[in-house]
C-alpha cells in the first residue's frame, strides 16, 4: 500500500540523524497539488503549523518536535547553548496554534530531553533530540496501527465503511484513527469500500480523506454530507467510522460537526457506529458531552467557504466547530488498547489505567 | 413585508396589457447582485429559462406563458399570424429544460387559448394571451396563498422552522410552497425564525432561500446541512417546513437531496415534518417512493462546486438530486386544498378529485 507520510524526518545520510530536516506535505496545496516543504528554519515550520499546511493534532506535535531539534542542530558548540536554543524554540512554536494539545506536550518531552541529557557532549545531544522527535512519531505510528488492528477485527471482505472529516493519516504519523483499521484490513486483502462524508464547511472529507484514500488505492465514494442517510438506506453501509476531538467518562464523543447527525441515521437504519481515538483523547475530568466545551466558528467559513460569497451580506451564520454524539448512539469505542463496549464508563476508566490493557 | 418578485409581465402603460415585458430576477446573480431583465425577445427569454436565471417548475412556466405572450404582441397584422407565431414560440421555448412538466403545461395553455380566441380582432388576441399568462402567474400566487393560509396554522408565535433548498417566493409566483406559511404567519404578525439548510452541492438553501427570507424580514440563521440534526437536539426547532418535486399515491415524497435526512433527525428528536406542495404534485401512478425515478447529477456539482476543485482527480462521487422521504416520516402534507394527515392514500386521493376540498 502507497503511503504518503504527512511529516518525516530526513537525515542527510543514513549513518547520523544529524544533519537532517522537516520535510512537510503541504496540505493547504490538496487535493490539485502534491507539494513538499523541506525546512530546517524555525520560523517556517512554525508557520506551516499557523497556516494550516500541516494539521491534525497528532500530526502537528510530531511537526512541532522535529522543529526543535531541526533549530538545535544548528545551535553552537556548547550543550548550554543547545539547551537555550531547545527553550526558545519552544516558546516560540508553542504560539502556532493555540489549543492543540499534543503541541505542548510534545515540546514539553523535547525540554525534558533536553535537560536529562545536558550532560552530553554537544552532538550527541544533537542526536538524541532528533531520535526524540522521532520516536514521538514513531510511537504515534504505533498507536495508529494498534487502532488499526483492533478495528480491523469489526470488517470483513467486501464491507463499505463511512466516515466524516479527515481521521486519516495526514492527521497522524501515518495510518490515522478511524481509517486505520481500513488501510490494516485492505494490506490483508480484504477489499474495503469508504463513503466519504464531503464535511462542510471546510470540506476534510473532500480534500483531504478522499485524496489519502485514492493513494493508499482504497475505493473510495465522494458524497454531501446531506447525502449519509440515502446511503444507509439503500442498504450500501456496514458501519459508520469516525475519529474524536474529546470523549468524556461516560464515552459522550465530541468530533465535527455532523458526526451526530450520521450517528442518529445510522441509529435509525441499525447501521453500527464507531469511535477511533488513542487514549489521550478520553478526558476523564468530563463526566458527560455536557462538559465538553464546543467551539464555535466564524461564519464566513459557511458563506465564503472557497473564495466565492455563496449566501447574502448579513445573514446569521451557526457554525459549531464540532457536535457531541451521545455514547447511547455509539456501538464501540476502539482505543490502542482494545475495543471497548458498553459499560463505557467502566471500560474506559480501565482503559485509562496506567498499564492496563 | 417587501416582496421581490421573480417574473412579472410589465405593460407600458395600465391602460392596456399590450405592449408589455417579461421582467425577471436573474437568480444566476444571486445572494450578491440583484439584478433585473426585462426582454420581450423569446431567445433572451429562453435563454433565461435553460441557463438557471429563472428556476422552480412553476415560475419557469409563468415566464414561458409569458415569453409566448411577448412574442405575440410582435406579430403581424391578421389573427392568423398571430397563431403561427404563437405555436413556433412554445415549440421553442419547450426545449428551453427538458423535465419541467409545468413548462409544457403552460405552453399547452397559452396555445389553446390562442386557438380558442382566434375569431378575436388582432389586437384583441395579443391582449388576450397576456392576460392568460398573467393568469396564471396569478392562479399560481392564489395556490401558494392558500398553501400558505392552511400551513400558518401549524406555526405559533416565536416557533422555528428548519427548511432544506428553497421552496419559496423564488420558485414560484410569489409566496411559495413550503415558505409560504412563514411568510403568512409573519404577515399576521407571528415572529417566526428560520433556521436554512444551505442544500449542498448547488446551495440553494444559502443562495436563495437564505437571500428571499432577508428580503422579506423574516429572521433566519443559516448552517450547513450536517447541522440541522444538532439544532434539533438543541431544541431550537419546532418543526421542519419542505417542498416536494413529486409525491406518490402513498404520500412518499421525493424532494432535494437531504430532506430525507432531515426526516430521519426529525423524527429521532420528536419534530414535526410536512411537506407543502400544489396537488399538482401529486403522481397517483407512483404507488409509492420506490415508483419515483431519482435523477443522478454530475459528479462535478460536488467536487468542483465554488469555482475551484475541492476533491481529487478521478473520485468516485454518489450524487443524487432527490431523495424519498417515506410517509411513515411525514407528519401532515399541505396543499392548496387543506392539510392531509394520515391515512395519506386516502387523503391524497380525495385532494386529487376534480372539485374537491
Amino acid at each position: 500500500m502507497k503511503r504518503v507520510l504527512t511529516v518525516e524526518w530526513i537525515p542527510e545520510s543514513g549513518a547520523s540523524l544529524v544533519p537532517g530536516c522537516v520535510r512537510i506535505l503541504d496540505q493547504s496545496r490538496l487535493p490539485t497539488d502534491v507539494v513538499f516543504m523541506e525546512s530546517v528554519a524555525l520560523d517556517e515550520i512554525r508557520d506551516a503549523i499557523r497556516t494550516l499546511k500541516i494539521r491534525g493534532a497528532p500530526a502537528i506535535g510530531i511537526c512541532a518536535a522535529m522543529g526543535v531539534a531541526a533549530a538545535a542542530q544548528q545551535a553552537g558548540d556548547t550543550s548550554q547553548e543547545i539547551l537555550r536554543v531547545v527553550e526558545r524554540a519552544c516558546e516560540r512554536l508553542a504560539t502556532a496554534r493555540p489549543t492543540a494539545v499534543n503541541l505542548f506536550w510534545a515540546l514539553d518531552r523535547m525540554k525534558q530531553t533536553a535537560h536529562e541529557n545536558a550532560g552530553l557532549a554537544p552532538e550527541a545531544l544533537k542526536e538524541c533530540l532528533a531520535a526524540e522527535a522521532i520516536a514521538i512519531r514513531d510511537e504515534d505510528a504505533a498507536m495508529c496501527r494498534a487502532i488499526g488492528r483492533h478495528g480491523a477485527e469489526l470488517l470483513k471482505d467486501g464491507d463499505a465503511v463511512l466516515t466524516h472529516c479527515n481521521a486519516g493519516g495526514l492527521a497522524t504519523a501515518e495510518f490515522g484513527t478511524a481509517l486505520a483499521p481500513i488501510y490494516v484490513a485492505c494490506e490483508e486483502g480484504r477489499r474495503i469500500h469508504v463513503f466519504v462524508d464531503e464535511t462542510r464547511p471546510l470540506l476534510q472529507g473532500s480534500r483531504l480523506t478522499a485524496w489519502e484514500l485514492r493513494q493508499a488505492g482504497v475505493e473510495a465514494t465522494l458524497i454531501c454530507d446531506n447525502t449519509a442517510a440515502q446511503v444507509m438506506k439503500e442498504g450500501r453501509v456496514d458501519a459508520v467510522f469516525v475519529g474524536a476531538d474529546r470523549i468524556a467518562a461516560n464515552g459522550d464523543t465530541a468530533n465535527k460537526i455532523g458526526t451526530y447527525g450520521a450517528a442518529v441515521a445510522a441509529k435509525a437504519h441499525g447501521v453500527p457506529f464507531y469511535v477511533f481515538a488513542p487514549t489521550s483523547t478520553f478526558d476523564l475530568h468530563a463526566l458527560t458531552g455536557k462538559d465538553i466545551p464546543i467551539e464555535e466558528r466564524n461564519g464566513e467559513e459557511v458563506t465564503n467557504s472557497f473564495g466565492r460569497q455563496t449566501a447574502p451580506d448579513g445573514i446569521e451564520v451557526y457554525a459549531p466547530a464540532f457536535d457531541v454524539t451521545p455514547a447511547s448512539l455509539i456501538t464501540a469505542i476502539v482505543c490502542e488498547k482494545g475495543i471497548l463496549r458498553s459499560d463505557f464508563a467502566e471500560n474506559i476508566a480501565a482503559a485509562c489505567t496506567p498499564n492496563s490493557g
